[in-house]
């Protein structure tokens, strides 16, 4: 047990993404029965349909789960309040400040990990009294960072500055990456992209696909002049963004068409660099096994490699 | 010895990189009696001055070193070779195909590693024969690919579809950074940002202290749209070239009064986001040493983060 597990109640760091509409209960109770940290998602905006996913969860599996806050997306306390009421042990926040509701998921013994893109982000998400952080690199998929640091020099920056508990997160897929970060010092990993192309994940298989069919420069960052910033799979539609520049709002709204029916051209795929280590749909299960044996052979090998 | 040390004949699989006037002989043969590997550059174009600094080199040092040959820059087969008749045992290709002096230089019993930024250019390297790789990812500073890929994501994906040894090359300033790599499965480091701000450096101390006081958000990509690409620090040149999405050539005619003038807005001042991991102006050797030492501490502790 490291400081990550001894937060999470998992039996591996290894924690599910919250990704908008796929992080729901089916994705995450299967990480959850296979070892992992399943968290079920929020930034959807469906407040409804989440609680409901949250409830679910104790019917599919018996072990702990997570809740992902977006602060800046929140209108109200109600889900704040819904995590607390509900028994959610714990929680991760992101896109925002964790300041104010950090005390309240505290105060109700729930453990608070706080997404973070820089040293900056960090160094206030512990001054807020977060208990770990989420360390995001630019490698990631989905919303990110208009500053595009990579994952191994963030992580060594919080670690020379703050001694909280880290779980890596950004071009993640294996078990040699969750080794290199734990070199680094990382504790945990949070995957997105590769539980997103899981056989649990609710998405269409041409999503999947177009994950398992597309390299490391497969990805674009995009609308890094204004908001949101993200990083998305090469697409007709990425493409002509990339080239203005700028994306419309609107590009998002028919995301559900572009996961539930497979219309690759509907919205921004959202992806990470990882895709590119990825090149076959598996079970959950069989995704977290690999992982763990992978990692746990490294570990034992690396100190044949002193030099 | 792993397969890297076997081809330098360094102590330390720990290469120095081939910054344009400032991978000279002082600074090289420094790293060479560290243990590491000094590595001369040719990219300044300076070719009289650089066959000079390689001949110099055997009286400064009885280590084994290195010449890197940009090849765009070569303007005809001189350098190639003065490196087979001064009896060079090590090259590194950067900037260009490798195929057209790779046999030359293989005949002469040298040894060359090809820079790449990608899996493509990667395997066009091994199909042209060369015998390692130095894998760059888009951390690292001075002239990057307009495909910005993180280190540990570029390092595995080379690694799932080739077998040459790795040099990896991007953040990394130290031990913890190297043993990250490692278990990714790279088998040596090479640094720029570090050793330009070692003591050894022949560049001015305020670009040293530049370095030392930046973030790892302290630099800049510039000119995606364009060529060359470079990463440099943020400075007010390098803010204005950012804004403008573009850079004149001529921006980097005047780097020498940066270099050694110490005036920072002479020119971009070239540099990795390991800026941010580095605070103090070191020797070389100690800088290496510190390296091994913290790299063989987390090799030898990794069984203990086992799950």
């Amino acid at each position: 047990m490291n400081r990550v597990t001894a937060h999470t109640g998992s039996k591996y760091p290894i924690i599910q993404a919250p990704m908008g509409w796929i992080a729901r209960s089916r994705l995450a109770s299967a990480v959850c029965e296979a070892g992992g940290m399943g968290i079920i998602e929020t930034s959807s905006g469906e407040i409804d349909n989440c609680k409901k996913e949250i409830q679910m969860m104790s019917e599919l599996t018996d072990k702990p789960f997570g809740v992902n806050l977006p602060l800046l997306f929140l209108k109200d306390d109600s889900m704040v309040n819904f995590c607390v009421e509900s028994g959610v042990r714990f929680v991760t926040t992101s896109a925002g400040d964790p300041t104010k509701y950090v005390g309240t998921l505290k105060d109700a013994g729930i453990t608070v990990y706080h997404a973070v893109p820089s040293l900056e982000g960090a160094i206030k998400a512990a001054n807020a009294g977060v208990d770990g952080l989420v360390v995001e690199g630019t490698e990631g998929g989905g919303f990110k960072s208009p500053i595009e640091v990579g994952l191994l020099v963030l992580i060594q920056s919080i670690k020379q500055n703050l001694d909280l508990p880290i779980i890596a997160a950004g071009g993640i897929a294996d078990g040699a990456g969750m080794a290199a970060v734990f070199a680094a010092g990382a504790e945990g990993i949070q995957m997105g992209t590769r539980f997103v192309s899981s056989q649990e994940s609710p998405v269409h298989d041409n999503f999947k696909n177009k994950i398992i069919n597309s390299g490391i420069d497969g990805t674009y960052i995009l609308n890094k002049k204004s908001k949101p910033v993200i990083r998305a799979l090469k697409t007709d539609l990425t493409k002509d963004i990339d080239e203005k520049g700028e994306m419309d709002m609107t590009a998002l709204m028919n995301i559900k068409d572009l996961y539930f029916g497979g219309d690759m051209e509907a919205a921004p795929a959202l992806s990470g660099q990882s895709s590119g280590l990825i090149d076959e749909i598996k079970p959950v299960q069989q995704i977290i096994d690999e992982i763990v044996k992978e990692f746990n052979s490294i570990c034992d090998s690396m100190s044949e490699l002193k030099i």
